[in-house]
């Protein structure tokens, strides 16, 4: 097992790969490392870990389809390219997500049949995480993309996160099958028909942190702005808790009595935790740290690639998709080689 | 001034709005309530408060604008007709939001101009409420609509929320101009040639509970979901703090002890305060409250809908949109004037 990881692009810097890298390796997950050899000071002595040069880089604010295909050397596009070229067995980068994003899918392709890979986060719930897509990848979609996703998103639940019978619902502004967006009503109708995944209808935007669903599935504009909003709704709730707990002597008091108690949640919503989001339905394993990961953060990403592969999730989601019946129809496309 | 005030359809039932409508003829405003006049005990002899006999009610499984036809008697039906006929002055109901939209836009009727009338919501954010809309009159949207959302959304800031120069955002999945749907780009393109209002750009789901815009825009769907999962995520948090406070013994006196310092949290979350979400874009007022609410939460309502037709909120939001030439009239738009 080999992960390629991208050095490049995390807010704190090559301080938090090497950390990262580290830790991945003493879980004995090999690594090749795509960075600035002077970067990564003592890397190249851990066993299992490789640093190859890869000096050039895409930072957020570039256009990432023109970047990646503009800097054929950039950290991230080397990396994807040794998963494709088979040196390594998946892909992780804590960097643009956009880059990351189109230098995976160029790269690693999409799986046979898939109309649109997705993006997908775990959203820190009470109960275990649940799986939230797409977030990013595909601002406007079609019913279709979104019976896929529920596809994409029941294999990766099963196989990686372990949960037997994922519940996979569709997001919409209310719980009955004819609310929604034209498309939405259209793919709950589909799902409804739909055979080897569990589909749990509609839910609502409250009940995603209530934990009503493993998988909820939605289009990329409105994914994208719900898992923001909730970060950001969480960061206002902790700033004012904590606030409050510095506004009196009484406050004071009780917010260190009551910080130790209070691990469990700091625990449930730091994005470290959980290693990042995925990239679904490409013919190879892509894991998408945030930006602003930990040491611990890069090896839990580490982590999480080396399970998708080990749990052989794109085999699986090939097959869930192929018994499901819901591929896209062949035209007379010759067959794609995967290089 | 006088606000007809729909009875039924509280979870709490008709107890809240015999204790809001008190609350509220106390300030000064009269009042019409229509419902059961055996469930409104007391009432009666409360000055300046008339009951109004209507038995028939709409419950929240009906469908909303088949239920409003089939029902002139119901409450909802006979308190808008009231405010078209110009006995009352505004709407307040918290019964089916549907029901009460339909009733609302049906007997008050869309202002002049107006292609589709918007529910807006105040979001509890630190440092004062976010006017947020469309939270669910419409799922799907054209960019025009959104940019008289930006406009209908300003008025009201300003008119009713007293917010001088209302910043007003438009919800995408990145700042950038390009980034969103083709409806929301479209309708950034058109928003940032405006006039007559502050047009902040794009904000991130992130960027709402920082309150880096005083309204912020969005279509109906995203709009409610947003909406639903703001209110879940903070009742998540809330739960969680509250579980950590009962999990051992130091923990609980850490958590009385930080209790009346998080006074200011627990009220600025309290969806009474605000007094529930505005119809924007009729021909009248009319507010529709939590249907949790409290008496306080019945009470603020009624007083918001005052303060709206005290403050002309209707008669400055028409002068706005035409002062903005975004009315649906003018075939041949004016020249736009960048200032």
């Amino acid at each position: 097992m080999i992960v390629a990881l991208d050095a490049h692009g995390t807010d704190a810097g090559p301080e938090v790969i090497v950390e990262g890298a580290r830790a991945a390796a003493a879980d004995g997950i090999a690594l090749r490392v795509f960075g600035e050899p002077g970067e990564l000071a003592g890397l190249e002595q851990v066993e299992g870990v490789e640093v190859v040069p890869a000096a050039q880089r895409i930072a957020n604010e570039e256009e990432p389809v023109r970047a990646v295909r503009a800097k054929p050397e950039a950290s991230i596009v080397r990396a994807a390219a040794d998963v494709a070229a088979g040196r390594s067995d998946a892909l992780v980068s804590a960097g643009s997500t956009g880059a990351a994003m189109a230098a995976s899918l160029f790269a690693l392709k999409r799986m046979r049949g898939v109309h649109r890979p997705a993006l997908a986060a775990q959203l820190p719930v009470p109960g275990g995480p649940v799986l939230f897509l797409d977030i990013g990848a595909n601002a406007e979609v079609q019913p279709r993309h979104l019976v896929q996703f529920a596809y994409l998103g029941s294999a990766f639940s099963q196989a990686v996160l372990g949960v037997i019978q994922p519940r996979v619902a569709l997001l919409s502004n209310g719980e009955e099958a004819g609310k929604g967006t034209q498309v939405v009503v259209e793919a709950h109708e589909q799902l409804a028909a739909t055979r080897g995944i569990r589909f749990a209808g509609n839910v609502e935007g409250r009940d995603i942190p209530a934990g009503a669903a493993d998988v909820v599935v939605t289009d990329g504009f409105t994914g994208n702005v719900a898992l923001k909003l909730m970060e950001g709704t969480a960061r206002m709730f902790a700033g004012e808790v904590r606030e409050a707990a510095r506004s009196n002597p009484l406050a004071i008091a009780g917010g260190l009595l009551l910080r130790p108690a209070l691990g469990g949640l700091r625990r449930q919503l730091d994005p470290n935790v959980s290693g990042g989001a995925i990239m679904l339905g490409l013919r190879g394993v892509a894991v998408i740290g945030h930006g602003s990961s930990s040491g611990e953060g890069i090896a839990n990403a580490v982590r999480l690639a080396a399970r998708a592969v080990e749990e052989r999730a794109v085999e699986r989601t090939e097959a869930l998709l192929e018994a499901g019946g819901v591929l896209r129809r062949r035209r007379r496309r010759p067959p794609v080689e995967v290089s």
